[in-house]
């Protein structure tokens, strides 16, 4: 554990069975075309618009009216709390790579207000302030009282690991301890409807090192299927986690609970939590993610849905697919697998960032697969969880693209970047990253140990670059295995060292497996690390719900530094039907249907939906043959 | 307008611009082996079932507590008063047809209730009573006081129509009084978040001949688009409705209100409002439509979704359907045009018959198109709106049997029944109709006018028979054009003349509009009115996700009475692709996929989910060819 030095986001450097250990962001320079401004927006825009959505919203001033320094009724949600603790987190995680004196007293400003609304007790959440003392934990299956403390933990942890200050970790601790002998390990079942505070748990205790917080995380996980929750499937509550083998109910709460369930594994190297872990990725893997890394098909409840059902119309929150990187990067600390890596960085681009808009002020709760045009971001929300969930996430990016192990360096993500980073052994590595991803599928390291060291540095080969991938150390070629998911480099670098990959950008139609019946006989068009969509803006007279692919059209990319913020399209002659004005069910003719050529583009999903409405569609159905 | 003796369920008879008059159900008896058992267990088990149901959950207990004879807490949601009124229509309904001394003497204790809950003044909500006086009419938007009294109407209605007692009516006019005093016409613009009671409205009219009902009907619509809802278009107040045209928001609300829309035009022939509706119903069934007759695809709010938005798991609600058939019943009154008639026959066979389980105690809220086999029919629901809505439905079913029109008598639905009519100059005419519907194409008529009578005998074309239909008057072939929906038979009828029609009855593979993506390459079954599905339990070891057809198959259809109350079934050898251990999202190959010949078995789109769970569904996806 560390002694409140900066550190990572997921700090696994003390624990036992954890595979690889991330760095801290602050020692992450993220310096490319395509990120470096979207973190520049984060912090310039974002994150201000936030706070003043926490002032306009009555987020903060509820924490005034609960330390009785106002009056007037609670505004908001019952969790609204948690945008206040998320910005925080934000905001810390901000200060950890462009420190800011203006951030920083604001940011001081609202953890005193934070603090200010703490009970003696410890007890602090500010809906169940001044009338509602009374409610306290009289509501686990609805309120979100925990959920809210989880959040303040993980503000908490971020702002002592981004600038090492403890004010807030003290109330946070204050808060858990006041849960820990409520919901008392080993004596009261207590858990959440809403999970999210077994994570910050764990964090909490890889922070202080105290046990207590652990075991207290394990509990809350092993308080579920005891009736706690009524048994709710829809909570997760409807058998054990360890017994669990199928994703279901709220994705968010899902993937959270997931998430702190590979946390205590990490730690305790848990067998039986670990096999349900492995049993639940396969189900959410093998049918239950969106082709862009979205999760939780369903409307109605935010949920996921059976397996394979995967419709145009998905809900994939926003949250959700936070919460899918989260558990996935937690996956990929424990095992090492590239497969872990590969859903981190297609949920980063293609269900994450679709969330927020070119602006970087407004934000898409839902992140459907197609529309007509009615589906546009909003600049908040009455339940804010996605906006200030995005903001927190982007600004801790650069703790992302790196982890060590005993073994050596490893890249996990490759965005541009200079870091200055240490191996297991203390050696500090400068290690300089130049690459035009997501555009184009170069990357060139410069590794810089501070003398010549032995250590094998692991290099990723993405999914979507499948077996077209050319490795050069020092301007000589390396033999890649075809199927190989790494490129694993043992060598004495010395500084001034080269690596050179080049990954293959071919434009891909994807097909999906064939029970997802929604993707039947359409592909998806994906290139690099993007998913693509059709939208209408760039279709001319072409309705995008008219166009018609083979699959097999070869496309033409062409980097656009004009359009969206500067995006590759891609084009192709394809092809469209005519107007149809028949019924809308008519016998099936089995034969050919007429179709007039058409020059189709598509931009990449998260693009869509900053031009003027229009309809959107990532599966494009394929011509009848 | 009839002089309270027993009606038709929509009275046209004195509707100036009707082209078309029902008859009353107590005039129709329904005989065959299809409906005749339904209607006999909706009587025997379903409306005795509902009435438990309403003291079970405290609705009937409200009206006691309303009237000051109980205490305690009002039960359920604030339109629970409307379960009970559904329930009064159903069982008045059911005595039109089947006196039965036992269910009168229930009906009378639950109307005493009702009376006895009304206030002086004429207000009646049971919620809205005791301790929420004060609240009356503070809601429009989100309460249903309105849409209550509609329900209220609707059952006064029926109650006179089948019984021709007039106690509740006495009730529903004070109640409807007090409206148009508090809502006055031309002054206080009024109108219900939940549309309904526009309809009751203008058949309250029609049973009294008060005018100033259909005054307030008419100035309920227009108090639309006026911001009495908050222009929500969720509750299609964001434009007047005779300026609408885009069929949107909850599916049941803007269905009832459309009917209502269409009760006003059957009356005044106002251009502009027929306009819209024409409008509204060319956006309704040109992309909003399931194959199955069902309407509202959407999960969240129970809306309507864009334009060819029909999704695999379509909410389809149950009351959405028959919405429906309350909106196309009366455009066919209206016009006269059969393609109305086609949608009654089909939301009626596919869209509500799959709500009510083959005990007759269960119900479905939702129909979705596919399912993996956890969806299943419940008791009863904290929002019961669909359970007896079917009831009343079924109870009334009779009455839309037959219409009349100065020209003559026009048959509306083939289901075999005996009945004793009037033509418009009054001369009664007893008609036998003999059919195997829906299971064998085939109908005889009897016609009995008690003496030789010139008129014309209207015989639909049911839009699943097509060009393939003979028909045989006295044995005699009589030439039908081939594209002709409507057979017109203008004779004078002598007593027991005959005519036979015979429709095909081969199976449909029906392919969607190609602009509706969730049935792109794939096919629903059909055999004359019913949809077909696939389910579970008669697919042996082939899982319903991995069949495929070609669309061509020859089927075999097989009627087989022990199944699932007597159904036809329809199999064909087809194909199921293998098992597919592949990745979810895979590189397109424009290839054949390998199937194996697989037995496949439909059965109908209403009879599913009677069985073990098991996965279902309608639109079967086309092997690649």
């Amino acid at each position: 554990m560390s002694e409140n030095r900066p550190g990572p986001v997921v700090d696994t450097s003390a624990s036992r069975h954890a595979r690889l250990r991330p760095v801290a962001p602050r020692d992450v320079r993220i310096t490319d075309d395509f990120w470096a401004p979207r973190l520049r927006r984060n912090r310039e825009v974002t994150i201000p618009a936030q706070h003043a959505q926490c002032e306009t919203t009555g987020a903060l001033r509820n924490f005034q009216r609960a330390a009785g320094s106002v009056g007037g009724d609670f505004s908001g949600r019952y969790y609204s709390d948690s945008d206040v603790y998320k910005w925080i987190e934000a905001a810390s995680w901000s200060l950890a790579t462009d420190p800011s004196p203006e951030l920083t007293d604001r940011l001081d400003s609202v953890i005193k207000l934070v603090a200010g609304a703490q009970d003696d007790d410890g007890y602090l959440n500010t809906y169940f302030s001044v009338d509602r003392v009374g409610e306290r934990w009289t509501d686990l299956v609805v309120r979100h009282e925990m959920y809210c403390i989880g959040h303040l933990v993980a503000a908490a942890v971020a702002h002592v690991r981004a600038t090492g200050q403890t004010a807030l970790l003290d109330v946070a601790l204050r808060a858990c301890t006041h849960i820990a002998e409520r919901f008392a390990p080993g004596e009261v079942p207590g858990t959440c409807g809403h999970p999210g505070l077994e994570m910050a748990l764990v964090e909490l205790y890889r922070t202080t090192g105290d046990e207590r917080w652990l075991t207290l995380a394990a509990w809350q996980l092993d308080s579920r299927g005891a009736g706690v929750l009524d048994g709710s499937e829809y909570l997760i509550d409807h058998e054990p986690v360890r017994k669990q083998s199928r994703v279901t109910g709220h994705a968010v709460r899902a993937l959270y609970l997931y998430a702190g369930m590979a946390d205590v594994v990490l730690e305790t190297g848990d067998e039986e939590l670990r096999t349900a872990l492995e049993q639940l990725w396969a189900d959410l893997s093998g049918g239950k993610t969106a082709v862009t890394g979205g999760v939780g098909a369903r409307w109605d409840g935010e949920a996921f849905g059976d397996a394979y059902e995967l419709p145009d119309r998905a809900y994939n929150e926003t949250c959700a697919a936070i919460a899918h990187i989260f558990l996935a990067w937690r996956m990929l600390l424990l095992t090492g697998e590239p497969e872990y890596r590969d859903v981190v960085e297609t949920a980063l681009h293609n269900g994450v960032l679709p969330g927020l808009s070119q602006s970087g002020t407004e934000f898409f709760y839902q992140n459907p697969l197609a529309d007509a045009g009615r589906h546009r971001r909003e600049e908040w929300f009455s339940c804010a969880c996605c906006p200030p969930n995005i903001a927190r996430l982007l600004a801790s990016l650069p703790g992302y693209l790196y982890t060590t192990s005993d073994e050596g360096l490893w890249v996990q993500l490759y965005i541009g970047n200079e870091a200055d980073l240490r191996l297991a052994d203390g050696t500090p590595v400068h290690v300089d990253l130049a690459t035009e991803l997501p555009w184009e599928g170069t990357v060139r390291l410069t590794v810089t140990p501070e003398a010549p060291t032995e250590f094998t540095l692991f290099l990723p080969v993405p999914g979507w670059a499948g077996a077209d991938v050319s490795v050069k150390v020092n301007g000589e070629p390396v033999t890649v295995a075809t199927d190989a998911a790494r490129v694993a480099l043992p060598r004495t670098w010395a500084p001034g060292d080269t690596v050179e990959l080049t990954f293959g950008t071919e434009v891909r139609a994807l097909a999906a497996h064939p029970r997802v019946a929604a993707a039947h006989h359409r592909v998806a068009l994906a290139r690099g690390p993007l998913v693509y969509c059709v939208e209408q803006a760039d279709q001319g007279d072409t309705p995008v719900a008219d166009i018609r692919l083979t699959g097999a059209e070869p496309w033409t990319a062409e980097h656009r530094p004009e359009l969206l913020g500067g995006v590759t399209t891609l084009t192709a002659e394809a092809s469209a039907l005519g107007a149809d004005d028949g019924p809308l069910y008519r016998p099936f003719h089995n034969g050919p249907v007429a179709v007039a050529k058409a020059q189709v583009t598509a931009i990449p999903y998260y693009a869509w939906a900053n031009r003027e409405p229009g309809a959107m569609r990532v599966f494009i159905p394929l011509a009848a043959r």
